[in-house]
């Protein structure tokens, strides 16, 4: 079937939880969901940090969505939850949480596990294969996708701009659950949410950021990437 | 600089061989860059099935560039030198061809380091990280750049289609031989070069492949990419 043939759930009554929801992408994703009207729990290693975000984005243009914050195990009672940790603390952040993180519970990872050095950034090698498969490893009982890896932490926060206009690549060995995600990206004006592939092609997904990150350098932009054809 | 502001140099006199110039990728590149008017060598690793493709390719509409065959020596005799063949076989036939890619010849790796299974395709891991840097390992003497990874073989044959419209991401490590390979990519109708950062970040470009094909099975698409803020 054509892009526009496939039918998307209806997610607006889903809670998202943003695990890492006072880091710059995490914070971004917490408001353009937050302007899209879904309810949102921001999480944050301290409960305190995690409660001054959300009193913040509460007073940002277009919030109409309700928006409450506190640590990173209140985020986790989500519908959905999203991981937007740094790289360094994966690991250890989503293993601590994974009690909570049960009963087939949607889990987005967007998490890129990157190096830099002076040349620029460069893909870290996962033992994995990629954070998502790493976080699927210690989620047995979660249903784990991964998405919003390519979108610019600037462009989200920035309330004047609209639409973000760019495409989610959504990963996951679940159909459901991935359908789920694409319709949650979906809700954010601008983007589309794009099956594209199973868990084990989510390793190059997370390393494209670098190359992104190479263009944006290079073109003073904040790239993101449309799928053609679509 | 924006990406309009960056000057590219004119390419138009450069003649392009193809190596592995009768496989799907490799055919359909010399069709573009044929129609585009560049002087076009295609090789094979048969003298005859290469000089059988350009004469093909010579009564293909809109074809207004020379278009020549021969062997994979001779396509390795052009100013810019692209490696279309399968990944199977790519280091043996680039250690064949290294005494003829001497001197800063432009070579441009297009190979996708793929395997396929039961459940679609995923990328195989590479012990240079990526054929683009196996290539480079294998020609020291040579400025290998890595492009036309996301191209449509179906959509760059089809004469129906007059313009291909997507992004080509150029790595490379030398600043100079990746302008011209994107002022290449800019000389197909559709088409844009842009600057996609260094030969170490080539790996995740390559496998980025897999994840198009699962868009391609999904969606019924023959999906590329654009850079969007550009």
């Amino acid at each position: 079937m054509s892009y526009d043939q496939i039918e998307l759930p209806d997610v607006s009554g889903l809670s998202v939880g943003i695990i890492g929801g006072t880091g710059p992408q995490g914070r971004g994703l917490a408001y353009r969901f937050a302007r899209a009207g879904q309810r949102v729990l921001v999480g944050s290693r301290s409960t305190e940090r995690g409660e001054h975000a959300a009193q913040e984005l509460r007073e940002m243009p277009g919030v109409h969505g309700v928006v409450e914050g506190g640590d990173n195990a209140f985020a986790a009672g989500a519908d959905v939850v999203v991981i937007a940790v740094p790289w360094e603390g994966h690991g250890a952040t989503v293993a601590e949480l994974a009690p909570l993180l049960s009963g087939g519970r949607i889990v987005v990872d967007c998490v890129n596990p990157l190096g830099f050095d002076k040349q620029g950034p460069y893909p870290l090698r996962v033992e994995e294969g990629s954070a998502a498969e790493q976080a699927a490893a210690l989620l047995p009982e979660a249903r784990v996708c991964a998405a919003f890896h390519h979108v610019s932490a600037v462009l989200l926060a920035d309330p004047e701009v609209d639409a973000v206009d760019l495409d989610v690549l959504v990963l996951g060995d679940d159909r459901e659950a991935a359908l789920q995600v694409q319709a949650l990206a979906g809700r954010i004006n601008g983007m589309r949410g794009v099956f594209a592939g199973r868990l084990r092609n989510a390793g190059q997904v997370e390393a494209l950021t670098a190359n992104l990150i190479a263009i944006n350098k290079r073109y003073k932009a904040h790239a993101g990437i449309r799928v053609t054809d679509l």
